[in-house]
């Protein structure tokens, strides 16, 4: 598993410095220098909303940073949460008076830290709600939802309550959209290959030649089942059941759905998978509201792809059309 | 090396079919069926850009039709040639009572389908030009320019051409600015790892497990030198160097850089490798306008990347920054 780096130990912060230096857009600081957000911030008085998880899954989470998405991003070590430090300053620099959405990755060590800086941003006057992407369905059964893992669906929240706050909506009601979008988001994904956190010396996992796992998260947490690789179609017909038999959505309904790439999967390969899930739409009479295709949230080098799917209401199709402006998204008015 | 796909003989037209269901805004269509354009037209009487290749480098060829880009592209086999019907169908459907510009790369089979299907639509009265790609400086020595590869370069040809069509200009001036482009724009690329075309059995090349190859080309052409992989840094300037080698753009001077990855090759790695041809960049007093990071022109899952470099003047520049829209490129006015 080549990788074009240098030190692994400055992997984080080299990837940092390319990022601000590509995107002006973007501006790199906090007392822990581990803090992305917008060099133009949003108007005062609007709510914030803050973001963090770990390295390794670019655009995820620096990249959502920008108009209509998310105000500032703590930035971890690969596939580490960040630390308590930058979620605080994450908290602190999307804070414009208004009060800040925590939004993040059900993750346990990304929510002591976000826990611990909400009390400590407490302190000084700073109110904050919380809401967790938790819609991989293959980490927990229905009924355990909160032991969910937070996987690519985090996006489509970003989106809904980002335009929720760029609308001037309170805090109280930005994470009230937070809820409902994370209520009605549900993904799953398949791995073929596995990915090498740059300080380490072996993959994160190991699966033979001809496998894929079903359901694997994108750190590696195991999956459902493993068997040799199946025709993209089968695969797509499994993402798109297992989704579905969770948000049910009906005929007529609208969702949008995302065949976001681990990473070194192509999007060539995306791209046959989406032929087939918006097939599936089509016949169950659901209308595919602004498709999504591409790298969205990856492993670094890890090879598969994952469905994801939010079930709209008038209001959160609103709010995912709304005009939204960041290095890798651009929803135009 | 495992794929995502059906079969394999159906990987084209069923990525294909994909695209167009993922992008309303592009249509599939042509007497071949192997032709991608704009669903809503530039006007009439504006020159026409046409352009093709072989599948297998998304988003290159076909996810650059849009608004201020290309207006028409022929769809070949995975790195094969468009057929000459598929030529054909991208001419006429560029063209709108000002002739068509053919802009693709300097690939043996893409040119001898496209000048044959400027023979003939030009039997219809459409007048064309040709200017090709040929940005690779390690496919042959300066001296030899015309033998050289297209690669990541012609995305900025693209982005030139179109936007001079836009403007209204007429073909020959049109042509003119792709020429100048052209003579303006150098890449360079290094490969990591092979790709497998869909119908074969074995990769495309074979590379040990600890090695790199500079120069190498984007279906696995032969590069300049193979070694064991080396610090990103160490990559960077020996691409930076073997580009600015031959543009020799001097302190002041202004360019557009491009770090594109071959596929497999994760984001990070392409913010590290622009982390340091910025740095090398300002050393050199020299202005990086629009910097583009990210995966621009694949090999499918082939890991790696390349660095490109177009050297403006004010008129290119313009051209450069002017508004455009597709699927995977905005440049908002």
């Amino acid at each position: 598993m080549k990788k074009l780096i240098n030190a692994p130990s400055d992997y984080v912060d080299e990837m940092l410095a390319g990022l601000v230096a590509a995107h002006p857009e973007l501006t790199l600081g906090g007392e822990s220098g581990r803090c992305v957000s917008r060099t133009r911030p949003a108007g005062d008085g609007t709510v914030g909303i803050a973001t963090g998880g770990g390295s390794g899954h670019l655009p995820l989470f620096t990249g959502y940073v920008g108009a209509g998405l998310v105000d500032a991003c703590a930035v971890g070590n690969v596939f580490e949460g960040p630390n308590v430090q930058s979620c605080i300053d994450a908290i602190q620099t999307a804070h414009r008076g208004a009060g800040v959405l925590c939004l993040y990755g059900n993750y346990g060590g990304d929510r002591m830290n976000f826990d611990m800086a909400v009390e400590m941003t407490g302190l000084e006057g700073i109110t904050c709600e919380t809401v967790l992407g938790n819609d991989d369905v293959a980490s927990a059964a229905p009924e355990e939802a909160e032991k969910r893992r937070g996987v690519a669906g985090i996006v489509l929240l970003y989106k809904a309550a980002g335009a929720a706050a760029a609308e001037g909506r309170n805090l109280s009601e930005v994470a009230a959209v937070a809820r409902k979008a994370s209520a009605a988001t549900r993904s799953v994904g398949v791995a073929l290959s596995p990915c090498r956190v740059p300080t380490a010396t072996a993959p994160n996992f190991e699966i033979p030649d001809d496998q894929m796992e079903m359901g694997m998260g994108i750190h590696g947490e195991p999956g459902i089942w493993r068997a040799p690789v199946a025709k993209a179609d089968v695969v797509a017909d499994e993402l798109f059941d297992r989704v579905v038999a969770e948000l049910a959505p009906g005929r007529g309904d609208r969702v949008v759905p995302m065949i976001n790439g681990l990473g070194a999967t192509p999007l060539e390969e995306l791209y046959i998978l989406w032929r087939r899930v918006s097939m599936r739409l089509d016949d169950a009479g659901i209308a595919a509201v602004q498709p999504m295709v591409g790298n969205f949230v990856t492993s670094m080098e890890m090879a598969g792809a994952s469905l994801s799917m939010m079930v709209l209401d008038s209001e959160l199709e609103a709010l995912i059309r709304a005009p939204a402006d960041c290095p890798f998204w651009r929803v135009l008015p």
